[in-house]
């Protein structure tokens, strides 16, 4: 039975480190310096809200000497280890592409990369590696596109055969960018059928922020659960293109309409967020958003099923609607502060992050020496 | 081995009747009252481009008492059966969906539809039946969208067995319209998804039309010709929406580029024109859009494969793109008004059909007694 | 000062009858038989809201042979007279456009048809008309895209001479539909520069259905008051094209923007809705729209705007987000029922309306000759 | 009177320095490493097309310590200045706008440089600066909308103030990016209102990438051409966003059709290029742009403007349609070649290029000591 306190955030490593768009990237004061410093953000941020105690991490961005001792201090710092996160496109090497490039020593390297991330997720004890491909084409007739579905599936059946049966591998998809032609894994359509063709533990995931205008990303959700292959999610708003904004920032009546396909599952499935917090405070904005997550599942919690199931059966367009927009209206900030409270949070994860001085203190202990990963 | 000879366009009957948008229909004079006058419209685009033998046909609208009669009608202007269209959105009983709809007996009228149409197609020596579903819903909560992709597939699944196994069951999606929260097979995923649980001969059918702004057709293209699922187009163009215009109206080059794809495989799939003249004079649209078609399969005959290959193995991006815009830039005109001639046609469509006072003469003849079906 | 008992909405007449899309209109039991008809249900929904006052009327749909007659009726049913839109899209004289179209006749016919418009408004003591042009062109050539422009412009202007003092001419504007290759009017800049070659009681119309994908809308609502253009609104949702689904139903925090816009300003523009129900109960429909802008205001109305200030001078970019954020997730719907209440509706007008039998009772007394006027 | 010798196309220093994604900037072997080996690139290009003799310049990037001997450099290369582009987003205090800050002084700054901007083109003799704003917010409530926007009207009309009467001031405008919610000049209404309100020197500059899908650019040609404020391009191509890709390498038919507008004037406006190559070779990549504007505009010579005419005054759909096709479809790339041959350029300069061992020669002689500006 699903309820507030079944709700386990994961949030990223890197999305506590600057970001930028192609224009620039405006540094903030007190951005950790390296991966221990944004375990402590993440702490923090877990601390506030009781709902986050996951983080996901990025390779090689977070790479470290000895994983045992890795570990130890997230869950020193009351942390998870989340999914683990390979890195296939800031290497010149991957210029034209990883796993589908026409080099074959290119894709070697790629899935060499790939085992690496296979063999620090056993060590970390990660229950899954999460794949974003880069890949793609800018121009008609760059390469062919058969050729480089065939390289990408070949490669990614190399890893998968790598994989312990306790890890997953999740194929995320993305419509455009930085690819501006043809993007390898372009929808839900294309990684749900690499899926199918790895085995049952390769299953997809959703960013929010990869789809084409208008996509409606609560039905892939449920077309997804349905065939047992939602992997999970990468959480972020756009109003544009892949804006990685503050996650329900423009549509959160979208979000809640995720969150009610997602309850009426048994289980959740991993909720991460990923985001590029440019201008914003890092700290809060990533506070912020587990606020959102966790009020439009509270939500969704609301939604009287029974009710809803009696007037779609009916065909009554609009008692269904309603019974939605009921449990949308509610206002479920109180019952949202009790779960968190109750988790260890903070009744105000905003007020209390701002009066406790966090992000200044931050910017005078990590003003020196700032040898920032990534 | 493809040559501009191996082109095989099919018009569909209801493209000679008159369409609009939801804003009116403006009645063109001399418009077929009947399927007998639309046959003779598409013999008309034969006549003249010797490249349209065939004609899709659509029921309830192309219905007759006799389909051997029709099939002779049909024959006797030089034409040939295309696919059988079954309708399955004009009924209000389909006000909420056909196969999706809450109400078993509304899914299984839409089921007894498609089983009489697999009748007619066998009748006709048909083989296919191209189905387009327009069932969606217009807000959240209105119904369940998993128990409404169950109901499909049971309703597909029972439709599937009962084809012979000389017609192929073709699957259209559609981004949206006339759902406007969510339609049931909004995307060629969901198309394919589908056609894997029916069986092999169900394939994917591609409307230009029916994707998110931005999306790569012919990458879609590819893809489904990869996994043996690619069943055919409809073709048309689109600046906004669905706005079904003349093919290569908008974007020539993108339809270059999809039958650069085609002109890779052995044999070219069904290629079917699906447009909506609300302005321009319909036969003649039909007419430069079979030219259209013509130009773009003939630009990709061009393209020097050997070329291509080479620059794409060699991760050379602009000698790929160059070797298709060689091609794209070529004038075609007069190769295509060569094979024209050679397949019976006119070296100049328009320009004939123009001089020949086609319009006007059915403007006169058709005047009285307008009873058009559809 | 703005406050909940200061909205006033304006419901179409048209609103009221059958709508649906290209593929088939859905009869709807109960619908009105004639413009009488509709001011009874425009009546239902201002009984059960308290905020609906006005109707506003479309011509020639409306067409009465008594305008005093029509006025009363109006008024006695406890409503307003709201604007007056001319029809210029219907007649199939104006296949190629009316004010834009290559021959000057059909320019004159649509030039006529607005000043019998700005009569019927003097008649009705209507203060506006509102006026959407469908005109535009389906494929490049078709017509000169400057020459087009000239002549709107030209019969503008003899409509805006004619206009009384009392009257605006409000000027729509749509992204596409029913023009697919380009629209006369296609965006908010076209609408005002226009505008400002009209004269000081032209304005701008914003319909929230006739923007491109991702339009910050409340953008060009805050530059249109900015310019002191802001003629009022056509109100319906959309998540892909001109969708006309109720307002607030697809992204609620987008309306609250809008409204935290608008109640910024000293006073509220024409708040009008413009939808097409197509398969929902078109009362409930109405009424639940209502109920929506409602909201959107109320909670507009909550926004700390000092502390929203002080935030934004500062440099603070979440703090004031979460300003509005802190009006936005506020259940209002509590203050909204008393409003309601207050303004002599009922306190929840859903239940009410459903309650009353109304749509039933209508189906009846409606059922024997259907003579819709559209 | 128009003709292929008339085409003068301004190609930008920036375009040949490194450019890239968020993601990551792939270095190509012999970049440029300061301005003037910038200048010795694109004197290559206009040597192999005869047709890109202008050269438009970036503050701070460009900047040196003697202007008289960089106009000295350009004109010994055989180029010419082209329009002085100030740099408002790149420095950190610009996080939160430019001209449109909350903080005065960040305002003041922008505007100083501008006005810097100002006197270095007077220095050089150029006619223009060049105005591209980044500014925008990425949240609602992030700033205050109308503020912003009267803050940016102030700043720049004290710039325009200093204007010298032979310098125009070009205002561009962007759909998003990198400002995710509202961009201060989003749209080219939004430009020519401020435009308007500045004088008549100011005009509109028109980036091909900078709009929403869908969008028709031509009829924005178009309109400013008639309201005489059509200031200039930014050519490059896109299918999603602000892809900056090759100009008519996704769309050539609309690149054409933005060319059949611009010779309906009396005389071409100022045409610049301005993309990042991001993984292909950065000379053939301009060199390559350069021709496909050459070739559309070549194209656009070739419309019958007398028979287009006719078709359009009489209603004759199609007819127009297909004048339009038959320039398009004529192969114009001899006519070219030949133009380009009397302009002392390359009969194919691609080739020409890659047969030169320019790119490799700049490899070898840029390797040592990357100083690179940008």
């Amino acid at each position: 039975m699903l309820d507030l306190s079944k709700l386990v955030i994961e949030t990223p490593s890197w999305g506590y480190a600057d970001s930028g768009t192609r224009f620039g990237v405006f540094p903030q004061p007190g951005r950790p310096r390296n991966t221990f410093e944004k375990l402590d953000d993440a702490a923090e941020v877990h601390r506030l809200t009781g709902t986050a105690p996951k983080v996901a991490l990025h390779f090689p961005w977070d790479t470290v000497d000895d994983y045992d001792e890795l570990r130890a201090e997230i869950e020193s710092r009351g942390l998870q280890v989340g999914a683990v996160n390979p890195n296939l496109f800031q290497d010149p090497d991957y210029k034209l592409g990883s796993v589908t490039h026409p080099n074959p020593a290119v894709r070697e390297k790629a899935v060499a990369h790939m085992l690496e991330c296979v063999e620090i997720a056993t060590a970390l004890g990660a229950s899954a590696q999460s794949l974003w491909l880069a890949d793609g084409t800018n121009y008609p007739g760059q390469d062919d596109l058969r050729e480089r579905r065939r390289r990408m599936i070949h490669a990614l059946t190399q890893v998968y055969a790598a994989l312990p049966s306790e890890q997953e591998l999740l194929v995320e998809y993305k419509f455009f960018e930085p690819a501006f032609y043809a993007t390898d894994l372009a929808d839900w359509g294309s990684s749900l059928l690499t899926c199918l063709k790895l085995g049952e533990r390769a299953k997809v995931l959703v960013d929010l922020g990869h789809h084409a205008q208008g996509t409606n990303i609560e039905q892939i959700v449920a077309l997804l659960a349905d065939e047992g292959r939602l992997g999970g999610f990468h959480f972020n708003n756009r109003k544009y293109a892949d804006d990685d904004l503050i996650v329900g920032s423009v549509n959160p009546f979208e979000l809640f309409l995720i969150f009610v396909e997602l309850t009426a599952l048994d289980e959740l499935p991993r909720l991460t967020i990923d985001q590029s917090h440019n201008i914003e405070a890092k700290v809060e904005a990533m506070t912020l958003s587990v606020i959102n997550l966790q009020e439009a599942y509270a939500k969704a919690l609301l939604v009287d099923r029974s009710a809803l199931s009696s007037y779609q059966r009916a065909g009554d367009v609009l008692g269904g609607h309603e019974v939605l927009l009921d449990a949308f209206n509610t206002d479920v900030r109180p019952a949202c502060a009790e779960a968190r409270v109750a988790l260890g949070g903070a009744e105000n994860p905003i007020r209390a992050l701002r009066e406790s001085g966090y992000a200044a203190r931050m910017a005078t202990e990590r003003e020196s020496e700032q040898e920032l990963t990534r």
